[in-house]
């Protein structure tokens, strides 16, 4: 039996993704040839990265308005260099939410001065800070949209002059936004898009060739821009799993539909941890993210009877990360309703036990 | 029925690895969970990595002699950089043998001075030059081990102080060599050891830390040491399916194995290209590479018709790269001699029938 899966990412994806995803390893396109031994170069898989491209900026009602999405390599990670790379020349303004922030910063630092316009630090990243100022002559305004650790969302962003950049890696595609305010959008694949091992990117083209500094070929976004995302060998299984994924969300009737999933699947849970008298939630009320719910248990001492009932209530990933403790639930996407409900009931049923 | 499939990269792999690597994408492990919906740090994974990390140093003979394996992203093209990121101080030294060469130098460019030892552009590429002089002072000599455009392969390597970097992308796993002369090989995945998606960089740890300038993360080689090739999430799917394939390539006897049938399969189609009156190698004799065939129709009229040919005896990928032309076979470690023979079956016919 397929088990519930809460990890925190990689993660769940659709069973009909996986099932072509699989079936494309063998047989791709009735060429009888696999997906991952066909020149990337084929037309067979030029459709799929165009068809994937194209299915972003669909999803993200960014079509015709100077975007362009890429598929590129080395996680959020990269994005965190890349970003000042292409962008920082003198200054610019992050807003530190968590871990991801403030690995963004650190990297960023070695390419121009950093203003840390707030941090949640104080409360080990519990909440969202508000009320920042945001330098008016920073190159560039960059901040992380849900803390998949801490399970804090941004539920808004700020009204900022200067080009606003965000890592969107764990809720792009889970709720309405208005996109066009975003200058620079990157996401690891491996929550709500696809499988580990390639990193969407979609850019305004007309906040790049601004900084001075020559940029090496694959870490330029121009390079890639001109050349459709395909400077090098893209990682073939990772788009085409990728593609699948937007094809699925597309099919159900894109973000607007699945925002409203979420938010019933993001209700049930934390409705019954505000009302279990055994749990607690560990971020601050307001910015409780939809995709990560992070609690504990008041009493400690009924961690070894949970974690044994939800393993057998067949539920995997739901350990919280080591810097939290407790526990921590991801709901991304392909996680169904069903899927809360059956956490619901093994907290119900520990309460019942307790 | 399967193609003979001659696709110079993304390329043929084995069809017991594409038949593992499709059952793990719907139930890795046995655990009722897809191989790219479980956490990277879950022990299953991190077996997978650490299986194949052994398994590229074993089939090296580099074990326990100061090297460590890691998988990392963005292809042979990020490699081109970060070589020069992570060593090159003030100059270093590169033999230009092709397009893959070309850009290594290109991007090294920004870092120091280039010292080019020798290039074989003069006569686009068909050859490797010799008798060159490697700078004692240089920070590093950088080759390109085949040259999968041109069709030619580095028989010997220099006997230099200086640490020697060698992009072996197309033919490493292929054939023997002293691979402990080498500080530093590294190669995108996709031709001997898997799918697009990963890239395996194997160094002498004792060659890092000599350079001045402050290294990003996601560049610096000895992050990636540090942290057992797993500073941030690896691309799943290609990091186990080059497991398999080092698996399977072990399994088989290993390099020695191996490298006698790629020296038949190279056998049998370079004494056809020069025993059959219609076609002609492009490469140098002496440098032919064991990877990839290049030829060309004498005559080109017969194009149409050999093409016919070819593709009705269900032979996918002859053609040959667009700056050389003609014909271009690659024959990597999964295929087999059969497929080689089918070619050869084609060719004797266009010269019964032309």
């Amino acid at each position: 039996m397929k088990k519930h899966n809460f990890s925190a990412g990689p993660c769940i994806l659709p069973e009909e993704v996986l099932q072509k995803a699989s079936e494309a390893i063998i047989n791709f396109n009735n060429d009888n040839l696999s997906l991952i031994e066909i020149s990337h170069r084929s037309q067979p898989f030029v459709d799929v990265i165009e068809n994937a491209r194209s299915l972003v900026l669909e999803l993200l009602g960014l079509q015709n308005k100077g975007y362009h999405a890429l598929f590129l390599q080395g996680g959020a990670s990269t994005q965190f260099l890349m970003t000042a790379y292409n962008l920082l020349n003198k200054k610019a303004a992050y807003l530190n939410t968590g871990t991801w922030s403030t690995k963004a910063i650190k990297e960023a630092k070695l390419f121009g001065e950093l203003i840390e316009v707030a941090s949640s630090k104080d409360k080990n990243f519990n909440y969202i800070p508000k009320n920042y100022e945001i330098p008016s002559d920073a190159d560039y305004f960059h901040c992380t949209s849900n803390n998949t650790i801490y399970g804090t969302q941004m539920m808004e962003f700020p009204e900022t002059e200067v080009p606003l950049v965000c890592d969107m890696s764990s809720d792009i595609f889970s709720r309405q936004l208005d996109f066009s305010k975003f200058d620079l959008i990157y996401a690891g694949a491996q929550k709500n898009m696809g499988p580990a091992g390639t990193t969407l990117v979609v850019v305004k083209e007309d906040i790049l060739g601004k900084v001075e500094r020559q940029i090496p070929s694959m870490l330029n976004y121009q390079v890639f821009i001109d050349k459709d995302s395909m400077f090098n060998t893209p990682p073939v299984f990772a788009v085409y799993t990728s593609m699948l994924t937007l094809e699925w969300l597309k099919d159900l009737g894109g973000i607007e539909f699945i925002e409203k999933v979420n938010n019933q699947k993001a209700a049930l849970l934390y409705d019954e941890i505000d009302r279990n008298p055994l749990f607690k939630g560990v971020a601050a009320k307001e910015d409780r993210s939809k995709m990560n719910a992070t609690f504990t248990l008041i009493n400690p001492e009924l961690q070894t009877q949970f974690d044994t009932m939800w393993k057998e209530a067949n539920i995997n990933g739901l350990s919280g990360h080591r810097s939290v403790g407790g526990y921590r639930a991801s709901m991304y996407n392909a996680l169904t309703l069903y899927s809360v409900q059956a956490l619901v009931d093994v907290m119900k049923e520990l309460e019942r036990k307790a």
